[in-house]
């Protein structure tokens, strides 16, 4: 069997996330579609490298899938993305060794979230990027933004309920940058892995930082804490995007 | 009574262009249901710096209109902004001369047309640009770009059926820039004003030249033929947004 790597584009502003789930539209279902079309039998991806929620985006989700066809590589990204519906592409391919695996062999992700902040709402950012009316203390918001840089326990930043008994809440944060063009502020956070909601929490927790509810300062007894409650609303989804992982 | 302008920012892919029309939803429909609700009377617009065809996007759309209200700008546009959809929305507000008119007062306007130029289909940009999927030769299309560049009769790029009888089709394309930031090519063209469809042929004619099937000196005989069938195709709406207009 020949595994196959995928990287994808998507808009998730029309689909319930990434996993699959019964009577609603999904990345996953779209995909499998595709495949089991282009292939003319039921297909099913092996893995993705995480899940992605509800009206969050992609720019380089990786999933891989098995088969024992000898379709050229060219071949299925083409009949794929013939497909796949305009909201779903796939942006790139590769033929992988049989130890790939989509989740378990990432090194690092790199997430994006977008802010647009003006006084006034943006119809053309409108489920691209979240808008925030108030003035933003961006020093400030790097501060804070550093102060996750590096090995911790993310559990104050993630859902009490995502946490499965006996597991870690330790990643690791390569960098957190905040970057601002015109109106809009860019963050964009890279490490070995994300916990659920963790990017949206600490976005939440910043832009608090930002508005000056919070002082940078405050991140690591936060994360200290282990509890959600000492951290930030949860940002939401539409500003979010997934832009690359590596292996 | 007072003479309001207003500036719009809009999402065009959801309305039938901008001009009002029984049965469709417009940007005209939806701006003077706000403004009716607001001032609960019948409103109407004065005048609009242009119309925008079906699909295309405005940054800077510039409309008028008259009231005897003693409403404060902010009041009226916070409640234009929260009577409107989430496609359209109120940037900035004004009061102006009498004598001002969106349209008849323009000294020049900015449209921006973007182009999405990867071989694979981009999700992210679907209805926001044109993915052309070939390679651009741009050092060409930059030239053909120049070539329109001064006080032409442009009627070689404008629909027949437009053209009032009697009326000029000489235009003063002030500049028109183009450029690349990644896979997104960006052209940029000010002129005192526009003949309909005429960026858009003017978009398709340089894309033929980008992918060599014409060269940068035809435009000029292209000009000088002052017949539709000289030009190239006319390139969709959806890469096209009306960028800012001057007064």
């Amino acid at each position: 069997m020949r595994n196959i790597k995928l990287v994808l584009e998507y808009d998730g502003s029309t689909f319930f996330g990434f996993q699959k789930q019964p009577r609603r539209p999904t990345i996953q279902e779209a995909l499998e579609k595709a495949l089991s079309g282009f292939f003319d039998r039921k297909m099913k991806i092996s893995a993705a490298s995480g899940r992605t929620d509800a009206g969050v985006h992609a720019k380089g989700q990786v999933v891989n899938f098995r088969t024992a066809s000898s379709h050229k590589l060219w071949q299925i990204q083409k009949g794929l993305n013939a497909l796949l519906p305009s909201s779903v592409a796939v942006k790139d391919i590769e033929e992988v060794p049989s130890g790939f695996h989509a989740r378990y062999s990432v090194w690092s992700k790199i997430y994006e979230y977008q802010i647009w902040n003006h006084s006034c709402r943006s119809p053309l950012m409108v489920g691209r990027a979240f808008h925030v009316p108030h003035p933003l203390d961006l020093g400030n918001m790097r501060k804070a933004a550093k102060a996750f840089v590096g090995r911790h326990d993310f559990r104050s930043f993630t859902s009490v309920s995502a946490i499965k008994k006996g597991s870690s809440c330790v990643r690791t944060v390569k960098s957190f940058q905040i970057k601002r063009r015109g109106d809009l502020i860019t963050l964009r956070v890279e490490a070995d892995g994300f916990l659920y909601h963790m990017i949206r929490n600490m976005t939440g927790t910043i832009l608090e930082v930002g508005r000056g509810r919070r002082k940078p300062q405050d991140i690591k007894a936060i994360l200290k804490a282990k509890n959600r409650c000492f951290a930030g609303v949860t940002a939401p989804a539409e500003g979010l995007t997934l832009y690359s992982v590596s292996y």
